[in-house]
């Protein structure tokens, strides 16, 4: 009994990348199966890939072990970690790429820093942790390993958010095509207008001033939100 | 013990359309093969669809359920259909997508109309027709569902055909890369030149007058032929 | 109990080649699983293929049968091989796309061309032998077929290398996009300057004149190197 993996990344289709990860999932991990969700997000765009993978959830299976690899930052310190949220796993660098799809199954439960030597291969890469760290991993947890034996604890809290990674920088902000000011606070908002602020929580929020902004946007709970830079 | 499913879209390779697909069909039938035999059907082209998938038979599993969409009429009234071919299963929209590639097992035995909640992704999206409807229509057939049980029956006669579709409209074709004008009868091609007319059936027929067109286009029974608009 | 498969061809992502190549498989060993390593090799370039092949060996499962089809030749004399080396079973065209993989893994053990007619699709065509004679041939090894089943016997050391092949002509070459050139023996290369030359086997060398080719290219053992004619 395995759980199946989905694939999620910004590899593209021209390198081998993509099949080596499949190569590497299969020799841990022989009768799981891979769902390769896209591999063309935008090279390097976090937002974009943790977008993704949140708005997969409700059509992926539920005992999913999501694997993200968008990652700027391969090479630096920025930690590899792999998580519990709800009834899904999940795999990917702490930079905030699957902080949204966690957010959407209620948060982080439990995470760690994956650093075990039964699952990294060695020697590692210094610019190929799909192959190296999150494609082992997610085989080994795909496979029946417990979390815990991917490498010691990591405090949920710790793990990085895209408004902390600086992802949504700007003055104003596009929100489903929809360009919206960016605001401190509420009243600096013109009355009825939808804008953007960071609430107390770190997260940005679309509001209205005196509104709502589910109704002027046209949106329920669930739907999926893109927002970029504008 | 379940059938693999066939996946042909206009969906490209971009957006994360094919893996939600996917996704779909792995909560439904988690132990269904799906053979991606392309999603890089032009946008839209109902009728290289329809070939590509017909050209496909041969060297398909014989009991796969095929799914196809192309879909320009994605969100108007045409019909979601399933229908049983020979040994085949066929999923997708009712606007001539499946029909070569039905009427390459012998034509249509039974067809209905996919309606069941059972299957239907609620709430349906108004244009991801592929995720809500024909995944998993599909992964409910592979998974052992009766075609019976997907929807009310629908008479075989009614389905369309691609030149009730109007697809292949125009003066001129182009067979297999070779230019071929298009005439009424039989009677208005040049004597023996190649051309195109339709025939008592409502299909297409390249033709020879005073000739035979399989010898003046190098074709035997069972070759793919291509045709497009000029 | 199915071999994986591991899947490399230039066919690109445009046409349902390869997906028409999952549909032959999935038709003689409907439970194996198939890895597709890449199908972006540049169209034609053997040496690429050969070289993605064999740096994908240590990442891929250790008993896979790897298919690649980079094929310029297909339609000429060129043979159709299967080989054994060390745990792996390999297919392809004999003109060098399999033999780097090959020697990574120790050398051909034996080798048959492929010729049975429970093998090849009949008639084969004269342009697709991917569809008509690599598929099955990689098909039936991952069902258990035994080499001798595919063909008669074939004398390694007959098997095409890529010097051989004329791959590798040129008076300048691009070793991991660093310019070097081409000299017949080692003196005639400049004092502590990296340059090629062909050995006694009939490979190419990169050597170092007075000097550790290894230490002036940044290389350890192991480390792929990708050679282009400059």
């Amino acid at each position: 009994m395995t759980r199946p993996i989905v694939f999620l990344t910004d590899y593209g289709y021209r390198d081998p990348f993509v099949g080596t990860c499949h190569g590497v999932i299969a020799r841990i991990a022989p009768d799981t199966r891979v769902i390769d969700l896209t591999h063309a997000v935008p090279r390097q765009d976090v937002l974009r890939g943790a977008v993704e993978l949140a708005r997969s959830i409700p059509y992926m299976p539920t005992d999913a072990v999501f694997v993200a690899v968008v990652d700027p930052g391969v090479g630096s310190d920025r930690r590899e970690v792999a998580l519990v949220a709800g009834p899904a796993l999940m795999v990917g660098p702490d930079n905030g790429v699957l902080s949204l799809a966690a957010e959407t199954l209620g948060g982080v439960d439990a995470a760690v820093e994956i650093s075990s030597e039964e699952v990294v291969l060695s020697p590692v890469s210094r610019t190929f942790h799909g192959r190296d760290v999150f494609a082992p991993a997610a085989a080994h947890l795909a496979a029946g390993m417990a979390l815990e034996e991917l490498g010691p604890a990591v405090d949920p809290s710790s793990l990085q958010r895209l408004e902390d990674a600086g992802v949504a920088d700007g003055r104003v902000l596009v929100v489903n095509g929809r360009r919206l000011p960016r605001a401190g606070t509420f009243a600096e908002l013109p009355e009825r207008e939808p804008g953007i602020i960071v609430d107390s929580e770190g997260y940005l929020a679309i509001v209205v001033n005196h509104g709502n902004a589910a109704t002027a946007l046209g949106l329920a709970a669930g739907d999926a939100v893109v927002v970029e830079s504008g």
